[in-house]
């Protein structure tokens, strides 16, 4: 059923969404306060902007032109509503269209930095049949995966771009791999845990194109010690 | 000058070092201690073993045969000593030469565990100047770099075989790039870090030729809870 939510603790953003198709989750608000550093000039590419979760909450700090990508048609009316609500017509430029058409859209080199939230799962045939078909190409790599996201972000993005990306630690490798292949330099690494003798959960990584390889792992997060992520990288 | 020392707290444990060529290091502590799972058969490869440190502590744990290359001739002494002083010689065999000759000791898919404290930096020709020419070839990627060191375990272990890594949280990214180009998997990352807030000063990786990607990011390790290591990841 199609609701509409206060998007967290950002005083009057809205959110659309729906509890069996799509719901924004921590993740995206992690991602989005991971953008600590946007130049008033900077031009924003949000890959798999779902209800639009991660252009609102940058909309909260930056004034900046942000275009966002969403594949799936319901969804895409979801985020619609939401940039209606919020009044953000002038500030977000939604595209209903595969991301890997993005030549059809810009030329290359052209945005200064790129956000993703994409699918976290390797797709296997069972991904379909034991979820609703929205939720699915959401969470599961089937419209698009982690080799499409890097060749993207690596035509998208102008020298020395930056790209935040929040994913899995389980994929970690697979990550960084395409990081050095596409070189989209990691330069920055958050992990995100939850109990002090956990595994972590979440991993947000801090790229920038063509950088020189060094890598900063950065103190961990757990997220049990906060009441509000807003701010949360900000000091 | 030369010194016989204690190996930390291994009791009865001596070490042959040279203040001004080469010390044995907490990284390499962590290295051994983190090789918690030998089997009895399981034969072992230190690809640079300095003046021991690494054999060593193995051997307080466990029976097995362990190959122990060193290139530089003056630590290969060290590490004879060592292994004299300690009773070691029919369970360490010390093989004074480059790892990446390794095809003219062994054929290929003999070991079950490889393990590797390499040199971290990057060289530049101000390595050399700057230091001991000892120092300088453990510490700077002069004889040995990244790449051959995963061509090296690519060739000596066996299928699904270990192998055991520390390094600097910066190569990172370089890494697992080697690690999945050449299926030798990560498996799980252990960061160490001083402090609470300070970036990640070491880690520790296991990884597995040819297994199934999916890595395991474990709990933060501060070392300034701990006044021994030994046992540290037997808990």
């Amino acid at each position: 059923m199609k609701v509409i939510n206060d998007l967290y603790d950002y005083e009057n953003y809205k959110i659309v969404q729906d509890n069996e198709v799509f719901k924004f989750s921590l993740d995206s608000i992690l991602l989005a306060e991971y953008v600590t550093n946007l130049k008033q000039s900077d031009v924003v590419l949000d890959l798999c902007t779902g209800n639009g979760v991660v252009p609102f909450i940058l909309s909260n700090y930056f004034p900046n032109k942000i275009v966002a990508f969403e594949i799936q048609e319901y969804i895409v009316k979801l985020a619609q509503e939401g940039i209606k609500l919020n009044g953000l017509d002038k500030q977000i430029e939604l595209i209903h269209d595969d991301i890997r058409v993005i030549n059809n859209y810009f030329p290359g080199n052209n945005f200064d930095v790129v956000v993703a939230n994409p699918p976290y799962f390797k797709y296997h045939e069972s991904s379909l049949i034991n979820e609703n078909e929205n939720k699915a190409i959401a969470r599961h790599e089937i419209c698009l995966n982690l080799e499409d996201i890097f060749k993207v972000v690596k035509y998208a993005l102008k020298e020395y771009g930056i790209f935040y990306l929040v994913h899995l630690p389980e994929r970690l490798e697979e990550i960084l791999y395409l990081c050095e292949k596409n070189r989209i330099i990691a330069k920055q690494i958050q992990f995100i845990y939850t109990k002090g003798d956990k595994n972590a959960t979440m991993v947000l990584i801090k790229c920038i194109k063509n950088a020189k390889n060094s890598v900063k792992v950065f103190a961990p997060l757990y997220i049990g010690d906060y009441k509000s992520y807003k701010n949360i990288f900000r000091g």
